[in-house]
């Protein structure tokens, strides 16, 4: 039953996106739920045997017939979901209708489903829960901080280099202009969505783990559910007000918006290893995302890249840095609780801050590398047949006649939509040309 | 506990049709509420002899005081709202005030509570865990293809029907014209609600069937439950994209809207059998539910019937095919399972396709047909009541005046509300008049 | 489990908040979490024998390590984020962004966790369960109708009363000019978000009381939580159908937002009692709520008295409405239910008009007594400070120029936010000025 209210979280992950994005992001969660129940959950927890891919299952077929792997199926689905939705966000506004069919039924139904069946399956060869696991440790990803938020956020950043930048994002000297989204109240209702859609995704991730590594005794895990909320709720708090002061600094004025990415952007970064560090760890990992995500602000407006949803930034920054986190500051403790105590005798790596050893860390500064080379190789050459094709993005006409419609608060950018209010903007402007 | 959670859904529900009808609906939901303590829970579930109608436990009083029946009674309130609320959906944009406090109060005290008896109480002369079911089998809704989402759709329809078309929406020569809805952004909001709100109200019916028919065991249930979010989760994605991709053919351009109502009837349709069936029978679900919502609205068109939300054809359509489906494809193993395993000695009908016979087909066409009569002979007269004595529609000024304001983004039809953003757009009118 | 849920009830309160007093409310919440995890759960459940404030478990420090600490610490952690945003509501629309910073930071980190001593540890002198309770009876405030919303609303009445009314809310002449909200929409939706956020608030308080009052058994406990769920339900509803009428008589037109309000004050006052009271009279609380309501709306307009949300007269009208009425109608066997049976031998005092005695509504009339001194003196002093340092309110000029542009549907009412559709509707006065 936990599992349906688990959904509940995910779809209100997914309505923040849906607000910023459009229409779009429906279709990717109904081609992606196609795609997943077809071929992505094979790939993930299909065989395991095979440490890099899963080959059975597909379309549920001689699943055991018991509850349990339906439900972990359910669960899977809205990770998977989530990271469409990622990608989503770094190609909106320029990309065509087709494109997001079929970019989100392969990233959907193949590149992260593999990338799952590394780190979270239990034959994975990055899986901390392997028999022989990489380094005696493997990598901890808790709920996704790699596997769901960087997988989503290099293939964004593959697709948003190939596009380029918005029209008039940036001028003919390369300056930034402003260009704001179009309603913030939207924003706010998305980020509080988030916040205890996280909720759902981390302390939830128990139930994952209970089935992925079989091994794990339910003995403490209530206990460590009550603290990854506790986690989450500081790390991303933390990176909040963290952005709010620090941008304050470097722009000069409050803006209550950096609020809501700086909570994101803190989120992201505890889900790695929100289940086996101490509150006050959160805290640092908040402060430090905070800053990660300025900077990769900064740096993306210096080199021209155009993200309207930052997402490149916020789940790819932070969510690496939430991984090394993870390896540095693990407590031992906890990483015998959340995962299993490792092979007999020997003394399982944790947080390299907490006496640890390198073990841990290498795990997870491979896990960063292999995301960002497999997402890479993978979607990137797909994106850019998309690009060959022309395919993947809308012509500037219809890129300027939406931009002009959505800078005065329109909502639709799809230029086959014909719903009023854009209209009803369309006619302002009419009229603001006559007067 | 997980009931409190179901109603969280079912708020969910409603608030997509909140977004929709505006502030009609809390009225809708205030006063069923009451209606449904008063009255409607006695009518439903009141006494276990009767075949045709409850008589006691109005307004809950001599009910076992145990929280069973409490939670019971709640997770009854929401189906009992949200059917209001489908019937508010049809006769959208042009209604009175008072109507709404006239129709919601009857529909959900007795049209509605009534159907429940027969289908859900133990003692209902169609109910599958009868002593003696009908055909030996007894109709299956399991959520309520029939009993909540035809019941407000055929309710609908007679509101609907005897008010007419909203002015404006089919020309002097019976051409339609376009009449889209004023805001895209908060149509996909409340499809996701209504989708992770589903989540609730199928599997979650579970705890329903446990009331009503106490000589099912728990064994078993927990994995119809994991099955039953699958299901439902590839009926509307199966829809959403048939009806995308049935459109473009027909209609010659992608329309995003078009996923979410593909999405709806989907869900709709699976309703009924959603714990009976394989899940490759759900995407033939989903397959067909988008044809027959894409051929009803055709037909709407054709006939000058004017729907504003689709409620008719949504929910009455996609129900009733919903009922029909599961008399096709329900799977023996999982009927025994969900329900009981019938008098002994004696197999209980299942799917005619997959060999049951027609035992069960029967029950699901007699129900698809007493609702439609019943519905129409009982809200059929009350509408047309309300017409003859005035109180139904609004005047046609009111409702020019409203049109207008609504089809440059105005949220509140009655003109009785003066909140500023009409009065906005009404000074824009202005304007446009004098420049 | 069921905490991480409540969790997102809690959210879901704020969400209505947000919708309405903007972006400011995230900064609460982030202020209000990092102050609550510093001091505020620390004064509010640290010591158990002071009876006047907690001493340890700052930063959760020396926390017992188990999980029932850490969830017990997030359900709190929710309701006091949601003590900030009614005060939010009061200041609303005329405050400095570094006053919600200052304000939210004591309130949730020092005055509204003292109460919470006072009333809900086991140690607190007025507390049900204390060893040797006030008048062997103690303060019944189940949910919080005190505790929580005549906290949030006592300091906000101070905010509002040293802010002044809005410009423009009064003429010259002391009557009230309309200023209503600006998005119906929004308040539906927040109205419905907050409807099923309570059946989190309401039910979900028994894990509270599980903790707070070890002594009483799990017997009986799933009964009340059921009751808790109908009682909360039907308060509401009639809340909401009494305002509607009443105000039809009063002012001569329908309003359905006059529901919405009428809702929450049935909520509010229904949140002390819902536990202890039978449904019928949970019908009575409503009936009065609704009444309390709209006598203190049309006190407020009288005495030139201006909350934009009304938060004032609903949280601590009705708030105060409801301690008083659990005095009065608290059933003896739901009292020794939910609380404990009292020093043995010795009759539990309960409702008055249940033939209780006055222990039980003396205790109550003090709790309403000493919340409104000790809040006065508290944030009445913060607020006067902020006032005297001149970080209260905004400018006149600003004001203005936010109620201009709010009046017209902006969103943004802090000069420094420069998103877009603010900027529409400046545009479009301008054009207003020039035609």
């Amino acid at each position: 039953m936990q599992l349906g209210f688990a959904m509940l979280c995910a779809g209100s992950v997914r309505a923040k996106n849906a607000m910023n994005i459009m229409l779009t992001n429906v279709v990717d969660a109904v081609v992606g739920s196609i795609s997943y129940y077809l071929f992505g959950f094979a790939f993930a927890f299909g065989d395991t045997s095979n440490p890099f891919i899963g080959t059975n299952f597909f379309a549920l077929k001689d699943i055991p017939n018991n509850s349990f792997d339906y439900s972990f199926f359910l669960y899977q689905w809205a990770f998977a979901i989530a990271v469409a939705g990622i990608t989503s966000g770094s190609i909106a506004e320029r990309t065509q209708f087709s494109a997001y069919l079929v970019f989100s039924f392969f990233l959907t139904g193949f590149v992260y489903p593999v990338v799952v069946h590394w780190v979270w399956s239990s034959s994975g060869w990055l899986s901390p829960s392997s028999s022989s696991p990489l380094f005696a440790s493997g990598a901890i990803d808790f709920a996704g901080s790699g596997v769901v938020h960087m997988v989503g956020a290099v293939a964004g950043l593959w697709g948003s280099l190939i596009e380029g930048p918005r029209v008039g994002r940036f001028d003919a000297f390369g300056n930034p202009m402003p260009m704001r989204g179009h309603n913030a109240t939207l924003v706010v209702l998305g980020t509080f969505l988030l916040w205890f859609g996280w909720f759902g995704f981390n302390p939830g991730s128990f139930d994952k783990i209970l089935v992925a590594y079989p091994s794990t005794t339910n003995q403490g895990n209530w206990t460590a559910i009550g603290r990854t909320a506790v986690t989450t709720t500081l790390a991303g708090s933390t990176a909040g007000i963290v952005t709010l002061f620090g941008r304050r600094l470097l722009v000069g004025h409050w803006d209550a918006l950096d609020v809501c990415n700086g909570l994101l952007g803190g989120f992201v970064a505890i889900t790695s290893g929100c289940s086996v560090v101490e509150p006050w760890a959160a805290i640092v990992c908040g402060f430090f995302a905070a800053w990660v995500l300025i900077a990769l602000n900064i740096l993306a407006v210096k080199l021209n890249f155009d993200d309207p949803l930052e997402a490149t930034q916020l789940h790819g920054g932070c969510g690496a840095w939430g991984l090394i986190f993870t390896g540095l500051f693990a407590k031992e403790e906890f990483v015998v609780q959340a995962y299993d105590a490792g092979e007999t005798g020997v003394v399982r790596p944790y947080g390299l801050f907490m006496g640890g050893g390198w073990g841990l860390l290498g795990c997870q500064v491979i896990e960063v590398l292999v995301i960002v080379c497999w997402v890479s190789a993978t979607m990137g050459p797909i994106f850019y047949a998309l690009h060959r094709l022309m395919i993947l993005r809308i012509s500037a006409e219809e890129e300027i006649a939406g931009v002009d419609i959505s800078s005065h608060g329109g909502y639709a950018y799809s230029s086959h939509q014909d719903v009023d209010q854009p209209r009803f903007y369309a006619d302002y402007m009419r009229m603001q040309d006559q007067s």
